[in-house]
C-alpha cells in the first residue's frame, strides 16, 4: 500500500518509545500532559449529562450544526466574557478538543511549503499537525517571560510566515507566562506586518497566584486597533473540566471561521452533540468557578512541592523558573559536578529508578536543546512528587 | 487572509442554499440525511451514560488512547461478529463518526493528483472530503444492483486509482444494494489489480426484508484469498443508535490502521471517551437488537408509504427502484407529459409547495445527471410522507 506523501513530513517515534515504558509498575510519572482525573467533578458532569438527556434528548443525540451546538456556543461566549473577552456565540465554533482547532487551522491556512513560526519549545502535537499539512516551521526563542518578541519580529520580517502560533499563558512545555508588555508587542507586530497570530490557550484558567495572569491576546485586541482581524484564539475545557468530553473552541475572523466550518464538515461533521449538551449544561449549572478554584489550589500545592523538591534534591544540577500556573516545569540540565547534560540519556536512567519525564528536544521544531526536559506536576500527589524527585536525584 | 490552495478544490454552495430554505414553517422535508430522533433509545442511552460515569468515571472523562477506548473496541468487535465479521478489537480503531474515517483515509492515502474511484452518485461529504486532499475523482456508474462491476473493472484498469470507495449496502444517495455476485467480483478485481477498496457501511443494519442483505465486503473477504489485505471498512452507530455520540469505526490492514492512528492523533487526539464509554455500555447492555428491530420496522413502513405515494401521485413522471433498506429513495424525473426533467428547478417549485428534497446532481463527482433526486423517508411519519408526496405532485 502506498501512503500519501504528507506522511513523510512526520516523525513520532521519539516520545512513543518512552511512553511504552510508562506501564512499568510502581513508576512515578511526571511525563503526562493530562490533568488529574481524581479532580474531575464527576457529580457535576453526571448531573449535566442527565439534564442534557432529560431536557434536550433530541438535540443531544441527533446530528448537530457543524459550527457547534447553539446552547454551548452561548455558554462559551458567556464563559469568555468572564475573562474579559467580548465574543458573540456566532463568533466562535466548537471543535473536537482544541487539537481539532489546530487541525482546522492547518487545513484552512497551510499550503505545502508555507512557513509558520512556532515557539521553541512548543506543543509537540502542533508541530506534527502543521507538518502534516506541509508547513515549514520556524522556531522563535522563548525565555521565562515567554516568546522573545524582539527575535519574533525579526523572524516575521524575514520569513513572512502564514501565521505565528503561540501558547502565551503557561505554555506546554515551557510553563512560561508572556508578560503584558510583550503581549501588546505581539499584537502590534501582527498589525505592523499583517501577520495572523494563533493564540492557543488551554491553561489560562490554571493560575496559582491571587490574581489572574495578564489578559489573553484576544482580550487585549481592543487596545491594538486592527489586531482582532488577525487573531485566532483556541480554548478548551480539557484541562479545567474533562478532556474526555473533547470540547474545545476557536474564535477567529469571519472568513477564517467560515472556511474552518467547511473543513470541519468533512473532518467529523460536528463535535459530539451529547458531549456538547453535557458541557453546556455544566457551564449553565454555575459549578465551574468552584471547580476552577479547587483545581488551582491542588495544582498550586503540587507545583510548590515540585519546586521545593527539585531545589533540595537536584540543587544546581538543573535550572528552572517556577511556573505560576499550568501543568509543567521546564528545566535544563546544567552538567554541574559532572551531572548529566543529555535529557534523553537521563530519562533512560530515571526510568530505571522508576520515575519518568519527557526529554525536551522533541518540543523544538528546529535546533533542539538536548539539555531540556519537561516535568508535569499535575497527576502525582505531594508525597509522590517528593518521592519521584528523590528518585530523579538518584538517577543523576 | 490568504487561505490554503486545497480550499479551491471544494464547492459546497449547491446544497447549502437549499438547506437555508428548510427552516420555512410547515415544510415537509425529505431532504435530510439523518435518522428520526423520535426513535432514539433515550432511556437506554441515559442508563448507559450513567453506568459509564458510575463504573469508569476516570476513563470516561480522561484523555484516552487515540486508537479508541478499549471496552468499546471489544464491544464493536463483538457487534461485528454478529454480522459474520471476524475482527479482533485491535483490528479496528474508533473514529469521530464515520466521517472522520473518511478524513483519515484521505489524509493517510491521498497525495494531490491521486485518482480515486467513487460511485456516481455517491455520498456528498465523501466527494468534498477527498477533494480537500487533492484527489482526482473518477465516477463509476451505478444501477439498481449497485456499482456496475464491468464498468468498474475497466476504470480500475485504465486509471490505476489509489483506492475505490463504495457504499455497497443501501448507499447514500442511491439506496442501491450491491448483490452477492457483484460483491465477490469487487473483491476479486481488488486482488487482480491490487487495488484498495474502501467499504462505507453505515446503513447495513437498516434492512426491511425478513433476511439481512448479503454479507459486507469485509465479511466476504475470507472467500477471496488476498482480499482482506486490500479492504478498508467503515462502520457507524449514527444511523442505528445516535449520530450525536459521533462514534464510528474503521477496520483496515495494520499498516494503514497505524498511519490512520498517527494522523488521528493530530486531528482530534481521540474520540470523546465519554461518548465511547456510553456507547460501550449501551452495546454491553444488550438493547441493540431490540432497538434495531424497532428502527427497521418503522423505516420499512415509511419506505412502503413513500413508494406507494410516489407511484400513485407522481405516476410516470418519475422512475425509481424501491429500496430494501437504508434511508433513501433515488429517483429520476422522466419528463413524461411535459413534466420536469431538471431536479434543481423542480426542487425550487417544490419548496413553494412546502416540500423539500435534494436534487441529485451534486452527488456526482463527474457527469451529473440533472434529472435525479434523493428523497429521505426517515424523519417524516406515514401521514406526513403522504402529504409531502401529494405536494410534490402539485409542483410537477
Amino acid at each position: 500500500m502506498q501512503f500519501a506523501d504528507r506522511l513523510q513530513n512526520v516523525e513520532t517515534s521519539a516520545i512513543r518509545e518512552l511512553f511504552k515504558l510508562l506501564g512499568t509498575p510502581g513508576i512515578v510519572s511526571f511525563a503526562g500532559g493530562f490533568p488529574d482525573s481524581a479532580m474531575f467533578d464527576v457529580e457535576g458532569i453526571r448531573e449535566a449529562s442527565r439534564r442534557a438527556l432529560d431536557e434536550e434528548a433530541g438535540g443531544a443525540l441527533q446530528y448537530g450544526a457543524t459550527e457547534g451546538y447553539e446552547p454551548l456556543r452561548s455558554q462559551l461566549s458567556a464563559f469568555m466574557a468572564t475573562k474579559g473577552v467580548d465574543v458573540p456565540p456566532q463568533g466562535l465554533i466548537v471543535t473536537t478538543g482544541s487539537q481539532q482547532a489546530l487541525d482546522l487551522i492547518g487545513k484552512t491556512l497551510i499550503s505545502p511549503g508555507d512557513k509558520v513560526i512556532v515557539e521553541g519549545p512548543t506543543f509537540l502535537a502542533t508541530i506534527q499537525c502543521f507538518r502534516l499539512y506541509g508547513a515549514q516551521l520556524i522556531s522563535a526563542p522563548v525565555d521565562a517571560g515567554g516568546v522573545r518578541t524582539d527575535a519574533l519580529e525579526k523572524l516575521i520580517a524575514e520569513h513572512k510566515p502564514k501565521f505565528v502560533y503561540l501558547i502565551p499563558t503557561f505554555g506546554n512545555p515551557s510553563g512560561a507566562l508572556l508578560d503584558l508588555e510583550r503581549r501588546k508587542q505581539v499584537l502590534e507586530m501582527a498589525v505592523r506586518h499583517q501577520t495572523v497570530i494563533v493564540e492557543d490557550d488551554p491553561y489560562g484558567d490554571l493560575y496559582f497566584t491571587d490574581t489572574p495572569p495578564p489578559p489573553s491576546l484576544l482580550a487585549l485586541t481592543p487596545e491594538v486597533p486592527g489586531s482582532r482581524a488577525l487573531l485566532v484564539h483556541c480554548g478548551s475545557l480539557s484541562k479545567v473540566l474533562s478532556p474526555g468530553l473533547r470540547v474545545g473552541w476557536m474564535v477567529a475572523p469571519p472568513a477564517l471561521l467560515a472556511n474552518a466550518v467547511m473543513c470541519k464538515q468533512f473532518s467529523d461533521a460536528h463535535t459530539s452533540t451529547f458531549a456538547q449538551a453535557t458541557a453546556a449544561q455544566y457551564l449553565k449549572s454555575g459549578r465551574m468557578p468552584a471547580t476552577l478554584a479547587n483545581v488551582r489550589k491542588v495544582y498550586a500545592e503540587r507545583c510548590d512541592a515540585m519546586a521545593d523538591s527539585l531545589r533540595r534534591e537536584l540543587g544546581d544540577a538543573i535550572t528552572f523558573t517556577q511556573p505560576q500556573g499550568g501543568l509543567f516545569f521546564w528545566a535544563r540540565l546544567t552538567g554541574a559536578h559532572g551531572g548529566p547534560t543529555d535529557a534523553a540519556a537521563f530519562a533512560r536512567k530515571a526510568i530505571q529508578e522508576l520515575v519518568a519525564f519527557v526529554p525536551g528536544a522533541p518540543f523544538f521544531a528546529a535546533d533542539p536543546d538536548h539539555a531540556t526536559l519537561r516535568l508535569s506536576f499535575a497527576t502525582a500527589d505531594v508525597a509522590k512528587i517528593r518521592e519521584g524527585v528523590a528518585r530523579l536525584a538518584k538517577a543523576l
